[in-house]
């Protein structure tokens, strides 16, 4: 046990922990759960500090073995993560001043350890900069680390909907508009337009986080880089870049890039735009295979567990329900983003913490959503194919096809009559010998039915 | 290792767990973070096993050494909480089998390794149950025993409130409306009506705490009571009522109380609102703590931790602005809520499981944030009462005192004068020869500007 | 043409409108859409001017002759309503001053012309009120006054669907949790289940309408009640109260019902849930009145008009949808609600506008959707009972029955035989002798596989 | 009155409207408010049937005399838009198809009169065309016409913000982050920054407008485009393109397409971000012109009215209130069509029209906010310069550009002092002879303070 201070007084720190006195009245000031701040946030923090130091040293306003002995100390940092040293409650006040300060004290303390040199958490690692530039950058480039893992599994989902086309790309089905009986398609296009429609969301997800690339680190406390050296504004991007491995640049507007956060808010949107597709999509499942007996029985999920305590042989769509229920957090979750983006004020949006960790949240429920809703249900899934064939031969709306030959009105009445009969609505038109035969046939093949033969030439003149 | 079965397969079990083959497969199943159940709601499981086994065996349907056995181990599990018998994802399919399947397990498993008989999860351990009544029974248990601390947590901070009140009762200060300068008011006003907003939180949190009172244990599977017996069906709720010491009630119409989940909703609406007055006086706290020089600066919060990383000295109002964050995460998983709910379809809520995870998070979230707000800032503030009297003596908006005088057009340009010319209203009053000295005195005490002295004659006619 | 004067300068006025310059300003402020000020606001404003003249003639602070007039103005304006004379858009900055000047300036202008006397919108209208008091108390009064044609819809509503349960008590129908068929019950028992869901809406609107009832007339600007009598504050809400036959209350805390809103957000979360509700029954209709061919087709709704502008015959479930889409929008208004709830700042909250607007929104497309949904859609609907009782004999999963005879696992195995073979569950139980013909008839009658018939002994021992 | 027949049976039709069976079945079904279906979204589908007929007459499906009817009818509703021949409800059940039937009876009847040949809605105006794919196509076409208005109106106010940078690029004021003073700042960077965020705006509706030039034309009823001809499938995109002089394309995917409104979703999450940015700017410029007296008084908002019934002279912020009650409206819109859009089932999202019709809202009320935000704010608005140069020139946070010559501690002791004793950092640091008169002098200049004069050597060795 030793004692530090701060500007609010002296507090004893005990000497087996890496952080100090500034973490410590964190850890005590913020009792809220459930989750820290996350380890990609940190290792983020960890690598602009290491970026500093360096650029620092080049700008002459650091001396050689301090510079080097916070490089050794960060190195060690990215490889052996020491979570016990950052235990701080993800929300939090201060607008990330916390976090940023248990990272300083954590390298200080290890670089002093490390090169004997005594390192200052304020004047050596945190030189040059503020919270209020590393974090929000920290933060952006945690998001873009994690992305490429939720954009493989958006990809991997849309690559077995391709392959699932491809294997039922004849198969027919009814088609359905508002729940009701519609004209014929194929499972080969529903399949296609669920890929269709990730397809959009790798796209999107890709363009809003061409907005985390754009980061203010240079601007220090508000914009004006007061206490930076030209020569680290002109150079810490690019090094912290090269560090992270990551395609960052210098925001155009230093003041704007430290207190807006629309880009925030736009990378959620993207999220829950995948939430959205995610939904559809998942609700669609669900309701293709109720069932087994008095439901649409169209597509067979894979059984993933005994689905009822008290029904035996019960099998429920327990996978897509999950992910409704992740896509249901998210949407969530972006109410809460957008109500702490609005809430900035004046030269800072204090309200980061909970921003970033919203997002956070999100991305990895999202990630691991997608993930097990490929592998362990898509993947496996299977269509009901003779029924469904059988639904469509059956169905009397199918015989919208006729509408080009008999106009809306006449067709109408054949329908409500086929409906009404119970009976085919090819019978019926051969009964009533409205049609030759061989022109029924042909309207009703399914290459007519599903659009893909010629139309009719214009009878509705 | 030994093998358990179930209706898709074998699986591989380690000996040295307490659980079985449906919890493990829910834990395959559902990788989804970053939270596991709540324990909370597993003890409201095991209390609800343990007084079923006691109304089966009353019923007839349970032997007694299987009963004793179930309720032996139950009350281990109520002393021992053995968490890591329980490490399945909040977020999961399946609408709480998982979770009651794992309970049943353990329960089964301990119950018999301490009797020796051999006790079945499903005939012994879930008889008469079904997950969609003994799922939302438990979930609604765990809320109402989350509740006092919440409640506790207000009645603190009111209570605060009301001693500042005390404390500041004559002390004036400029009102504002729209934030700008409006008549005079107290501090004591200020912090009373604080107070009274947050008892207003109270009422509703109990009158919203309510409507989980009605449960539908008895209603198994979808209402029907199948396989439950008619005794059962009429013990049960007194007799998990007893178990918990929770004044719990059977629910009028067994079919809606299964499938209709809308009180969950009406409780997330009571923290919601919670959540929006905490936003509410935080955001004040801060505005009226703005400063130490170019602000408000009438409030000062107790310094909890150094403000910034660059700029030594500063403090900042890092409480509230970690309530704020809490409360926009409640708002959010409100919204989740709301989706979830109105997600529900025919005879069960497939989405509880997401449901009570947002409102277990929004309960433990406001009890730790309002508990935070009271001690370590509402019990430390200090009100700047020479700057506030002040601003009062100065404030040319104070003579809307006068519009029973003069009228509201003469009020309002000798404000005009006051404002352009920085001249005090009294003294403008006394060179204007506009009303007797006396009478300006009279007009501009502290009661008559607060509203406390008798208010003048009826000038306007 | 004339000219009229405020604090900004001179502005012309037509000489054929009943406002004044201050509504002029508005009009052009706030050119805002879609819509303008409710008329249930203005007449609650008109009725608290009418009683503030009362109340102010009897203070002795305004004189007989104004104090009539105005009375008189204000009942030609409750009995022809000049729509014309208020046109300012409801989405208004200032708190709602421009809906109280507008009201006071054509109640000045219409009492002077009937009375020869001048009137004054400030100094005689408003007399002892601010727009912080009377605009607040006026928005509850509408909100009371449109509640009762909500409460009645609702009503009635509820008591269409008691008539459908008492119709189709015995009729049996499958059970579904989680879409996946479940244990049969009674279309009897499905809309009892939502009569007895929205019966809870009844009783919620009710209990969050209780805190509409407090106002906080006679607080004037802030609460301290400055510029109205002693007499005014004790009588002016008993006056309204009478005038407006609605059993308003003043307020405990003048101050905290001047600048808070919770009850307004409680209010509105109220009106959430019955659209959570709403989307829940419409999802159902919706769903269990899928086909007619390859869907659950349980429910026929009836027909309202052609489906489809392509697909002749088709009929769709369009009030339901419409329904849908009310509640999509009620949800969002509830955001837009708790979001201008929570902006409000120090002695006053400046959203209201935008929150009355919202709320009387809501209020009114609910009113009418739930109407819409009573005569257009639920009065005339028919359960399909034939089909709906071919599914229960044909249903596999009915065998949870058996559970107490047979066991979790026995049963589990005899349903998946029955579904892989597609044989009936009675059929093979009588096959493999498993019971006796005379039990499992008693087993798989209505009353037994419903919950009630008596369960049977205790065979899990 | 004449008499018309659809698929429910006959109605009389009044002899004088231009519509038919289909709306008054519309009228009837829907009596929603408050809005009705809006004029750009008919005009679209006016133009879509415009192009439809001279494409099928092209094909060979529709006869001359007929296609050339429809397009003098069309021309007609171009030049005269009949409002009164469109009176249906916004919010509809049938996904838009009572819209269009609204239409096709306009036309038809319109194209009769004008021809004297019959022209059958169905059959000739809707030939091709399902409401399926007309309609969310009219939806898109609608919002792009409306996105130049709102552009336009948010590159005015960005230029509105350059200006009001460049008159004040040297006017000194305080910083602050999280309420609290922070280093010092200029105007010009802070009107700068607003007039960066802005042109993020610009940049996103853009982007997100670039999703709605992908429509489903010729995918009729779900994407197989049925009864459709091949030569009307691969022309009409262009064809209404060019009739509506918009860069439309065909969609990839026509199922996709069809079912699926991400795109839709993600506009509104652009049009929900600038209201966010709004949100923050707006409470901005209320917070700074807080005051007169007893505020931050730092900007003067121009006085646009009396700001108060019963406290004369008082000026409130009543532009930015307004603004910021808009964007609490669009907030709450954009849940709305979150959850409309994933509600969306099967081959269809038969929500489509309460996603149009919160969409047109949403840009509507933006682009009169941001309008009216610009020349009634914006514009006139006056920064406090003396006032604000004074609060730098006082301020001891200024002191942090001390830290890299006394390091974090030292600075943090000397801004304690100096607060504490109410004494200026530059006299402080003189009496102290802690530095140099001259480098006093150099570090407290506005170029220093602003980060603009070259940094200190490295000193923090």
């Amino acid at each position: 046990m030793h004692y530090e201070e701060d500007c609010i007084g002296r507090l004893a720190v005990p000497d087996d922990v890496l952080y100090g006195v500034h973490t410590l009245r964190a850890l005590d000031n913020f009792p809220i759960g459930p989750q820290i701040v996350h380890p990609a946030l940190i290792q983020a923090l960890i690598m602009i500090k290491q970026a500093a130091a360096g650029v620092n040293q080049a700008a002459g306003t650091l001396s050689a073995p301090i510079a080097q002995a916070i490089d050794q100390a960060c190195w060690q940092l990215r490889q052996h993560a020491h979570p016990e040293a950052f235990p701080i409650a993800a929300i939090q006040g201060g607008a990330g001043t916390s976090t940023n300060m248990n990272v300083n004290e954590v390298i200080a303390k290890l670089a002093t350890q490390l090169s004997g040199v005594t390192i200052h958490p304020n004047d050596h690692v945190n030189q040059s900069q503020s919270t209020n530039d590393v974090y929000p950058t920290a933060g952006k480039m945690a998001l873009l680390q994690l992305l490429p893992a939720l954009l493989a599994a958006v990809a991997q989902l849309t690559q077995t909907l391709r392959q699932k086309a491809a294997a039922t790309q004849t198969v027919l089905k009814v088609g359905r508009t508002q729940l009701q009986d519609a004209v014929p398609t194929t499972w080969g296009h529903s399949f296609n337009a669920y890929a269709s429609m990730f397809t959009r969301d790798l796209h999107r997800l890709r363009q809003a986080a061409g907005g985390l690339k754009s980061v203010n680190l240079g601007a220090t406390a508000i914009g004006t880089g007061v206490n930076a050296s030209d020569y680290y504004r002109h150079h810490i991007v690019a090094a912290v870049s090269a560090c992270a491995n990551l395609p960052l640049q210098p925001a155009a507007d230093l003041f704007d890039a430290t207190q807006d956060v629309d880009v925030l808010v736009t990378f959620s949107a993207a999220l829950k735009a995948l939430a959205v597709n995610l939904n559809k999509f998942c609700n669609d499942l669900r309701l293709l295979g109720s069932g087994p007996q008095a439901g649409f029985n169209e597509l067979r999920l894979p059984a993933r567990q005994a689905g009822s305590s008290i029904m035996p042989g019960k099998v429920n769509p327990v996978i897509p329900e999950a992910v409704n229920q992740v896509c249901f957090a998210v949407i969530g979750q972006d109410v809460t983003v957008t109500m702490a983006a609005e809430a900035g004020q004046l030269e800072l949006n204090a309200f980061e913490p909970v921003i970033f960790a919203s997002l956070f949240t999100s991305m990895t429920q999202l990630t691991q959503a997608v993930g097990m809703l490929s592998t362990k249900c898509v993947a496996g899934l299977q269509v009901n194919a003779g029924a469904c064939r059988a639904q469509v031969e059956h169905s009397a709306i199918a015989a919208t096809v006729l509408v080009p030959y008999l106009g809306y009105e006449r067709t109408m009445r054949l329908i409500k009559t086929a409906l009404a009969t119970d009976q085919a609505v090819p019978d019926l038109l051969a009964k009533q010998q409205l049609l030759p035969p061989a022109t029924i046939a042909q309207i009703f093949s399914p290459a007519s039915l599903t659009g893909q033969a010629p139309a009719a030439a214009a009878v509705n003149q």
